[in-house]
């Protein structure tokens, strides 16, 4: 088994080593630019945690692990184009450099470029790779959808936006375990374990991603701060306070987040104010906490040796404590 | 074996009998919307032919066919956005119709639920049939990507405009017919063949395509006629007669070509004078019938009775011959 810090290494490797560039360079700069955004590979680190855990040796994994770091990126370079984000990994997003057009085809085909990475495995074990992150794929739109409709509605409650980021996040971190895990021939008993792992911590890690948005800095985290609120993104800090505020708060926090405003650092400072007012950033980290020990628990049900799930744990640990 | 008019109606019931719409409606209306338009669900039925010729019953290639033709769907949903197409089939297209997001968004879920259709296909044949759609489909963005560098010049050869097209229009009619022989497990020689008609086919369909954008009428065609100039979308008409116009004539075409003018008849019209200054269509209309005559030879490579060859060759006259 690997330490944490050798499987991180393998996974930054993997990727400095690979050339996405090619003709025609309208499809395939864009690509690279966004693979040379860097980030945290999460996704690919899973699936290489989860291949050494259950005794694959990573190099059977890799491509795997370039599938979903693919996928994923493919999925962020058309939210930006979605969502009118400036800004990722403190760089233009591909469609503010590049222009919407080149963002969606180049999205287009990193996605099927992700299943090209996957054909690369052991053909037995191909139907079971491409159905699971077929159907995790399907699921992130759907819950990017939702999403979408959210900026329409201010009544959502706590269970709602739960079942929006499982879907949007946390769902493709347990596909990534799980197909680390096909990789290795894992027993299904296990494989349904870490799939179980990978969604509380993706649902745990995504609220995190919600708090750090107003409260972190730009130079750590690479995304403007308060982004969330300048774009009227209602995030789970935004419906706990609705949910928690009085009228007239309840009110204000709607009417700031309809508003278009040029007056971002007054917008800001007022909304973080009314999250303050009503202590929802303790909720939301209560709720981190919880979704982070069902997590743990979930590692329980896996029937192998204790020392093997402690890069999980040591990982769900980074993650929560994180401040980028 | 059957008739070319069973496997039309059989593509048309498979199509009518399947329901797309279910909730977030944000992703699936669209998605209904797109299927509802119709179309001549040409893929599918190079599927079904295909798999037909070989001996497989079409329930067999059924899933393989909606694979396919979503796909097919995926692309134009977000070529539309990249071409700025008002319409498709004589209606608003999905970005006119839902917004930009949810075209790019309904897009991407279709073509995930390619996948899943293919899924449903004997696992022994997955690896191959996931293999052989996900190479088409970055084929088919390299093509996109090359017809869009096209806008921004004047001098591309015939040759250059046939490779650009053969990526993003005839692999995948290949592709098709391919898919369709690996479910009724064709032997090699067969399906390369078979796959070299449908390169051939897919060429000729697509001047065909150019020719009627100029020629047509909007009843029958469902786009609007001369769309293509008005976009300033540069066909092969367009680069044929840049080569052959001479100086005054060939700056002029250029203009035209520049110009967003508001007054389409006239530009039309002019452009169109001059496409036919240089005979073009004839020019045009001489390739079609050459690579009709390949993409039928490529059919005698093939070792199966003659009479099994028909269908094809059938609906390679048709496709020749339309006129919408």
């Amino acid at each position: 088994m690997k330490s944490l810090v050798e499987i991180q290494e393998y996974v930054a490797k993997l990727f400095e080593s690979e050339n996405f560039k090619k003709q025609p360079l309208a499809l395939y700069e864009p690509f690279q630019y966004t693979m040379d955004l860097g980030g945290k590979r999460l996704r690919p680190l899973l699936t290489l945690i989860a291949a050494d855990m259950f005794g694959a040796e990573l190099d059977d994994a890799a491509n795997v692990a370039m599938a979903v770091e693919l996928a994923h990126n493919f999925t962020l370079l058309h939210d930006d184009i979605m969502d009118e984000s400036p800004l990722r990994r403190g760089k233009p997003t591909v469609y503010q450099k590049f222009g919407i057009d080149k963002a969606i085809l180049s999205g287009d085909v990193m996605y099927s470029k992700a299943y090209e990475y996957l054909l690369q495995s052991d053909t037995k074990k191909i139907p079971a790779l491409v159905k699971t992150m077929t159907s995790v794929l399907v699921q992130v739109c759907e819950g990017q959808a939702y999403d979408m409709n959210f900026e329409h509605r201010s009544d959502i409650t706590q269970k709602e936006y739960i079942t929006m980021i499982s879907l949007k996040t946390a769902v493709l971190l347990a596909a990534c375990l799980k197909m680390g895990a096909i990789v290795a021939g894992a027993d299904k008993k296990s494989m349904n374990a870490l799939s179980e792992f990978g969604l509380y911590l993706g649902i745990a890690f995504q609220l995190q991603d919600d708090i750090l948005d107003c409260w972190s800095n730009l130079a750590e985290f690479g995304k403007v701060i308060g982004s969330d609120i300048a774009d009227n993104k209602k995030t789970i800090l935004f419906f706990s306070a609705v949910e928690k505020a009085d009228e007239k708060d309840m009110q204000e926090l709607v009417t700031w987040y309809l508003e278009k405003t040029t007056d971002f650092q007054k917008k800001k400072q007022r909304v973080i104010e009314l999250f303050e007012k009503y202590n929802v950033k303790d909720d939301v980290e209560q709720m981190i906490g919880a979704y982070t020990i069902q997590a743990i628990d979930a590692l329980d049900k896996m029937d192998i040796e204790d020392e093997k799930k402690e890069n999980l744990r040591t990982l769900a640990k980074q993650l929560i404590n994180r401040n980028k």
